[in-house]
C-alpha cells in the first residue's frame, strides 16, 4: 500500500525539541518566579533552561551523573546551572525538590504538569491547521505529556482521526498500563535507544488523559527504532534522534495502519 | 562580528543534490536520445540516472571500482545499469566514451557541458527570487559545472556581490588554475573528505567562466570541513555531505569575509 506520510518537524523547534513548547506555557503561567529548577537528562532541560532566559530569571537543572556531556553543555549555553554530582534515577527527584524548597525556584515537571501538556499540545493545534484531518497520527510515548496534549487536541477538532502512541518493546509501561486500567511501574529503569522516553511510569496528570483519548500504544522493537531514524535522515535529509523514530517504526514492523497518517517528529538532538 | 546566513539548501532536491538540474537541462535538450552513459562516481550519476527515467530511455553509469556500493545501489534504484569492473581513475572517461560509441547513448559530462553548466545555474536563479542580495556567495568548486552556472547568474542579477567559490586545500586545482592563469592539473587525484570535489583539473568550457565571473576562490583545511558539516547538522538539522561543508569553512578559519551570505549547500548524500 502506497502511504502519505505527513510530518510535524518539531527537530525544528528552538532548542531541538517539541519540549519548550510545555516548558515555556509553564513558565509563562507562573507570577515573578524567582527561579526555574527541573530534572531532566534531556530535551526538557534545554526546555526549560530556555525558558528562563526568556523571563530572565535564574535555572537549575538536576541531570543524572551519566547524562551526557553534550546535553550537559547544551543546557548550560542556555545559561542554566548544571547539578549533577551524585544524581541517579533514585534521587533525582528528591535532588529537585529539595533545591527548589531551598531557593525557591518553580520547579517544572517534565510531564506531569496540566501547563507542561497544555504546552505539547499546541503543536498539534498548529498541525490541525497545516493539513487536511489524517487517518491516524503517530505519537511518541514516555511520561505521556506529549500524547497527552496532542490527543486532546486531535479528538478535538478531528474526532475521526485515531491516536496511536508508539513506545519500545523496552519501555512499553503506558502500554501495560492501558491494559492493567491502572498505572503500572516498570520493575527497572528501560534501556532503550529512544532515550526521550525512559520513564518508568506513566504520569498521575498525564494516564487519564490517555485512557480517555488515545486510542491504542503499540510497542516497537530496538532495531526497528534506528532503521527507521536512519530512513528519516536517509530520505527526508533531516537529523532526528533515535526516539523520533518512533513514529516511522510500526510502519517498518508492518503494523496495520491506515493511508494518510500524521507523525509527530519529537526532536533532532542527535550528533552523528 | 554576527552574520545572516542564507542556505540555499539542494540537499531537498530530488535525487539529494543540486546534480540534478544540469543533467535534466542537458537531457531535455537532447531529440530523442537512445540512452543516457556518463561517468560519475556521486551526485551526478544519480542526476543522469535519474533524467533517463523521466525520458523513459535506458542509462549506462560508469563508476569507479572503489565507489560505495551505497552509491552504486542508488543510481541502480532509479533503473539505471552500473559498470564498474575494472573502471578507474585512469581508464574512466574512455570506458564512458566507448559505450557511448557502441551503443548510441548520448554521453552527459558531469560539468564540462554547456547545458550543465546552465542547468545548475537555475540553482542561483531561484535564489535570487526568493532573498535579496547578500554581499557575497560561497560555493563549493570541483570540475567547475555549478560555480560557474551560478556566477553567471549571480553577476547578471547581483553585479555587486562577489562570488567566492571554495576547494578543500588538498583538491585546490582550480585556485591554482586561476593564480597560473591557465589550466593546472593536480599531480595525483586529491585524497579529500569533500568528495563531490575531487577532480584534477577545471574544465575548458568551465575555467573561461570561472576566470570571469569569480572573485576567488579560498582553499580550507580537510578538519575544517569536516568541522562545518557537524555544525550545519548540529544547529540546522539538516543532513548534509561533507562537500556541503565546504561553505562555511572558511567561515570557521577565520577567512575575511561581509556580514551577509548565501551559502549553496550542494548536497546531503552522507548516512551517518
Amino acid at each position: 500500500m502506497s502511504r502519505e506520510l505527513l510530518f510535524k518537524s518539531e527537530h525544528l523547534q528552538k532548542t531541538g525539541s517539541f519540549k519548550v513548547r510545555g516548558a515555556l506555557n509553564a513558565a509563562l503561567q507562573l507570577d515573578g518566579p524567582r527561579g526555574l529548577v527541573t530534572l531532566s537528562s534531556g530535551n526538557h532541560a534545554q526546555g526549560v533552561a530556555f525558558s528562563s532566559r526568556v523571563l530572565g530569571v535564574p535555572c537549575v537543572v538536576v541531570m543524572y551523573e551519566d547524562a551526557s556531556e553534550t546535553k550537559k553543555a547544551a543546557v548550560r549555553s542556555y545559561g542554566a546551572t548544571v547539578v549533577d554530582e551524585g544524581v541517579t534515577r533514585l534521587n533525582g527527584e528528591e535532588r529537585v525538590r529539595a533545591i527548589a524548597a531551598e531557593r525557591g525556584f518553580h520547579y517544572i515537571h517534565a510531564y506531569d504538569d496540566a501547563q507542561v501538556m497544555a504546552g505539547q499540545g499546541t503543536q498539534a493545534l498548529e498541525f490541525t491547521e497545516q493539513t487536511g484531518a489524517p487517518e491516524a497520527v503517530l505519537v511518541a510515548v514516555g511520561g505521556g505529556g506529549m500524547i497527552s496534549g496532542i490527543a486532546t487536541v486531535i479528538k478535538a477538532v478531528w474526532p475521526g482521526t485515531r491516536v496511536i502512541g508508539v513506545e519500545p518493546a523496552a519501555a512499553d509501561d503506558t502500554r501495560r498500563s492501558l491494559l492493567a486500567g491502572r498505572r503500572i511501574r516498570l520493575e527497572a529503569p528501560p534501556r532503550t535507544v529512544a532515550d526521550g522516553v525512559q520513564t518508568m511510569m506513566p504520569g498521575a496528570l498525564t494516564f487519564p488523559v490517555v485512557q480517555k483519548y488515545v486510542d491504542e500504544v503499540l510497542a516497537v522493537r530496538e532495531e526497528s527504532i534506528l532503521e527507521a531514524q536512519r530512513l528519516m535522515m536517509r530520505h527526508l535529509k533531516q537529523v532526528v534522534e533515535p526516539t523520533a523514530g518512533l513514529t516511522l517504526a510500526p510502519l517498518l514492523e508492518g503494523a496495520e495502519l491506515p493511508r494518510r497518517l500524521g507523525l509527530f517528529v519529537c526532536g533532532g538532538n542527535w550528533l552523528p
